[in-house]
């Protein structure tokens, strides 16, 4: 399965898995200019902070393509900058998409003055597939330094779906599940249904039963229980935004299952690339919280489940404080304890 | 609404709103013999601790009806066991089904032995109907010692249904909502949404809203988040069964919320009638805990959620220990502090 794959050189298009067709159909989409890519990416088909920030920038590719008929450099940079600013607008929590922007952004500009816009295409798409390339290794750096925490015989709790499904393959949370399980260690893990969206009943549950891991599905309602019960010796999630505090933004449900992890005093561990810390924030209290539409939650699969009428709070994520976060698995290695001075240590030398 | 309803006089049938049909439809379904008040219970068609005391009451009023046909008393009471007995083996977890079932059972086996079945059928129904009544002074009962307990302008959140609908009338934490609002208090109301059965969207939310409460309808996982963020006040929700020392269980996903509740050290409150303590069992780890089929969790309104293949694991109830629950609101009054000495002062005397 490859969630995001570049087809064709510079005149191709970009191929995205539609995740909110799964488990029933793995269907392929392909994007072939950028508001496609921002609709993809608005409406969960391609999902996940680190797979957003590959989505938009090959999405800036799209934009290169349109911009490179213009002729001009001048015009190419300015119509690649309003495909830039609309690709940043699709979502606002995960930092990841602006990182990803940037990154692209300044290869287009640091490009020699005698470049065409056709050559500076070029090398965006160049920029794109490194970093696509940066984030399997990525991945796979998180797997090998988070399966060092985990035990033969243990029970893994997870959220939504931190996995291959939302990372260039492998995934953060999922990659060390799947790293351990690769040096032998067998686990059980609970994976949380992860309302309104599902996307750990359809995408965790199916990546990782195809990869061969035991995998029960609860209802989020039900982690406190299956965790009370001794059934889980480590929660372990992604993060789309951390703090330069270690106040880490995630799937609504997370800051909850942090405050379960503690009351019941097993580890909460986050998996996450360098390039979701935000060092320019202080603390999570300024991560912009994304709320979605109301239909998500007061209608499921066309059945209105609320009534007509009442009012629906629909957060997409909350905040966890870092002092409920036992440690941070980065490519780096791990962080630990969570606190500014060793996020600076690890994250703050890339 | 009348959430049940005896149409007729001993030779009548029971009435449910068949509560699965709710928000879209409000429908009645008729029962006529055990077996379909049994089907009802199972479905959740009738649901709530005291509405399944009751409907089970009822129950054992059709089974005196085909009983009756038998002539003889001791053949009449032999089938009446029957019925009870089945009646019994309905829902494992919510005590006043089994209160319910032993008031009936005493009340046939007590009359005096020159009664007829029919008489003995007649006094069931009475008894039913008694019973009945004392469930809507009851809620009244626990609204008006509730309400005492919540202040003008607060938050609270809410789990499941513990509402008209899952009583005679009024309901016991929403009772105390009821209460709290008619006394003039405004309130804001939090549901959760109530996965896998969304008791809370499709029921919560319509009784409250159609009572002019102010409701708005979240997902399970986002209970943390907005208790973080200082909107909510007060937990309250229901119970289904309460051992001799104050543990509790109720819909799962409660005991989560009692953690959060403590970890951000707002009040967990519960109400419940004195028939849902079971002073026969010391702590909660006695109380059987009904594990509820996968279909619930891994298909939504016909549509597959969890991959074929992939276990889903759904126990219906999860049990808060006494030391989480601020207080419990009983028709009698407040227990407070939770303790086997303070329950025996309160419920030992029912």
């Amino acid at each position: 399965v490859q969630t995001i794959r570049w087809e064709g050189d510079v005149a191709g298009s970009l191929v995205l898995i539609d995740q909110t067709a799964l488990p029933e159909q793995c269907v392929a989409r392909r994007c072939r200019d950028v508001a496609s890519v921002v609709e993809a990416i608005r409406s969960l088909r391609v999902r996940g902070a680190p797979a957003i920030g590959l989505a938009a920038a090959y999405g800036v590719c799209l934009g290169a393509q349109a911009a490179s008929a213009a002729g001009d450099r001048a015009a190419f940079l300015a119509q690649l900058e309003r495909a830039i600013a609309i690709l940043a607008a699709s979502r606002p929590t995960a930092v990841n998409l602006f990182w990803a922007l940037d990154r692209m952004r300044r290869t287009a500009t640091s490009q020699p003055p005698d470049r065409s816009p056709q050559q500076i295409a070029s090398a965006l798409l160049d920029q794109a597939r490194a970093m696509h390339q940066q984030d399997r290794d990525t991945c796979h750096a998180i797997g090998r330094h988070g399966a060092a925490l985990l035990r033969d015989g243990q029970g893994v709790l997870t959220h939504c779906n931190a996995g291959a499904l939302a990372t260039a393959e492998y995934g953060t949370a999922l990659g060390v599940l799947r790293a351990a399980h690769q040096s032998g260690k067998h686990l059980h893990v609970y994976a949380d249904e992860t309302r309104p969206l599902l996307q750990g009943a359809r995408l965790t549950a199916w990546e990782l039963d195809r990869d061969g891991l035991e995998v029960t599905v609860i209802c989020d309602v039900a982690a406190a229980h299956v965790i009370g019960s001794g059934r889980v010796d480590v929660v372990l999630t992604g993060a789309d935004r951390i703090a330069a505090n270690g106040d880490s933004a995630n799937k609504i449900g997370t800051y909850g299952l942090a405050l379960l992890a503690a009351a019941h005093e097993i580890p909460f561990y986050i998996a996450a690339p360098r390039n979701t810390f935000d060092l320019s924030i202080a603390s999570g209290d300024q991560i912009p919280i994304e709320e979605r539409g109301a239909d998500e939650i007061s209608q499921i699969f066309g059945t209105r489940t609320v009534p007509e009428g009442v009012p629906v709070y629909n957060p997409a994520f909350d905040v966890t404080p870092a002092r409920l976060i036992t440690a941070i698995i980065c490519e780096a290695g791990i962080i630990r304890p969570v606190d500014p001075v060793s996020i600076r240590r690890i994250v703050g030398s890339a």
